[in-house]
């Protein structure tokens, strides 16, 4: 089969790429391009924006490589039974927005679109560290903290496309740290990299490095990042705990910008995981760092443009 | 079709029902059974007195209707590919154990066996408070806390067998109280029968009621009724947001004896169920009270008898 467009579409960068059947990224370019304007009063217009930004990035790249096939990762809450996008946390005009054909009308292309964390996960598992697993819950560690879940070869997202909220797991009900989403004490305010940094502010008396910095200072022994590193490792490992109670997946990969601390966060992830575990799923669990670096997103986008996974 | 007979199976009890196609019990027995004896050695005699003390409870039930399928819930993980009891917390000696088709050769029946929780939701979705959702998270708030999931009218069951453990999702990470699972701060430790009189026990300088009797006395206004069970029912709504916030189910239904005490255990589960799930699904998730009283899992049982739901 010839080779497709893959996009991974953040706030304000997109990432394009030539993938071909095995899997390879024979192309790629990096853009940046502002999905959300203030100036937005009414979800027509903000529809309008968004599918001309994304036009004007795609289509030359569409062309110069000759593709006809766009599969892409995108940020919010895909429906099942009609493909709609039905809500994306940092656009919230878009409301049950078909995002994917109107795509298809501007670029004249066969597009598939799918939540960027579930993507991420088709990717690993077809062509990453969790290759030929049945069932794996993939979990990227970035600015935020994604998750996605196969269960059975099938994308797992639920009745309302919000399926695998893993990073808004509350693992510290007391004092909990705040948390982007507005709740407290969720995955993602000890185990981003935002939170990381700061954390980092706060406890140390030093200028903020970024995350991997921190890690870099925590193999040295400095103790701000010893301490800051360990708890984020060992809320992981408590939060995939719980996933694995309610799921009993065994295979868990990880991936994105933080999984390069993974001598660091691994130890007092698997500790806290195995100890936090029922007793006959102790040791079941393999948790496994992505070998797919950041393009486990733009792999998994690959797949859908060939038709492939979501069922 | 004819009636069907359904078994559930507890630790020292079984009942017995005979069930027609439209879910109604025409027979019913209970009967006391000892499944476990401390004298056992070896898993061929374990797995003898188990077949034994089964058969000779259903047999003359079975013999006096006249049925010839039997549907079992029975507590223990099941694999789903190849039917065999994997291991059952009660019964450590049991370990992969074809229980369905050693009890069918004993009985000269069809018989199906499940995990009691799973027998339960389905009961559940096909008679009772979930009839019509394909997906549905099932709690049973009895001497401990069981859950079981239909994802899209499919019972869900993980790769051993073991998802579902709702009752041990950790709800209290610092001075957990200790579980019978050997974790601490499990969801079983605060909201089953037992953990309501453990904890009275602890709190109140008088005599244990049973977890009725401290439902009563909490409507009544005694503080101690009040404050373990308002506790109760608070860990419960914490609990459920983790559940929807990996699963998105939005319909949740509760059965089991603590559920006589919805009118005390509803308001505090509803509000910190609110209070902890992420914005797009706040207000969206509907908890029940099962309207099958205890009836749920033998209900799932004739449904299994007769070749319904797992798949």
């Amino acid at each position: 089969m010839s080779n497709v467009l893959a996009a991974d579409i953040g706030g304000t960068n997109i990432r394009l790429a030539i993938v071909d059947a095995e899997g390879l990224i024979v192309a790629e370019t990096r853009l940046q391009a502002e999905l959300s304007r203030h100036a937005e009063q009414s979800q027509a217009t903000a529809e309008t924006h968004v599918i001309k930004t994304l036009t004007e990035a795609i289509r030359p790249f569409a062309h110069e490589h000759g593709v006809d096939r766009l599969g892409m990762g995108f940020p919010g809450f895909f429906q099942r039974h009609n493909g709609l996008l039905a809500s994306s946390p940092n656009l919230p005009l878009l409301q049950n927005f078909a995002l994917a054909d109107r795509l298809a009308d501007a670029l004249g292309m066969n597009v598939r679109v799918e939540n960027d964390a579930l993507c991420a996960a088709i990717g690993e598992q077809k062509f990453g560290s969790g290759q030929g697993r049945a069932n794996l819950l993939h979990i990227t560690l970035g600015t935020g903290v994604g998750s996605g879940l196969i269960l059975n070869n099938i994308p797992y997202s639920g009745e309302h496309g919000m399926a695998m909220e893993f990073g808004h797991l509350c693992i510290e009900h007391h004092d909990g740290r705040l948390c982007g989403c507005g709740n407290y004490g969720c995955v993602e305010a000890y185990a981003s990299a935002t939170a990381l940094m700061k954390r980092f502010q706060e406890i140390c008396d030093c200028a903020v490095p970024d995350a991997k910095t921190i890690f870099e200072q925590a193999r040295e022994g400095h103790s701000c990042a010893v301490t800051i590193t360990n708890e984020a490792g060992m809320y992981l490992g408590m939060a995939i705990a719980e996933a694995v109670k309610l799921l009993d997946v065994t295979t868990i990969t990880i991936s994105g910008g933080l999984s390069g601390g993974w001598d660091i966060l691994y130890p007092p992830l698997k500790r806290e995981l195995d100890n936090n575990l029922i007793s006959p799923q102790k040791g079941r669990v393999e948790v496994l760092r992505s070998r797919l670096d950041d393009n486990a997103g733009l792999l998994g986008a690959a797949v859908i443009a060939r038709g492939g996974s979501p069922a």
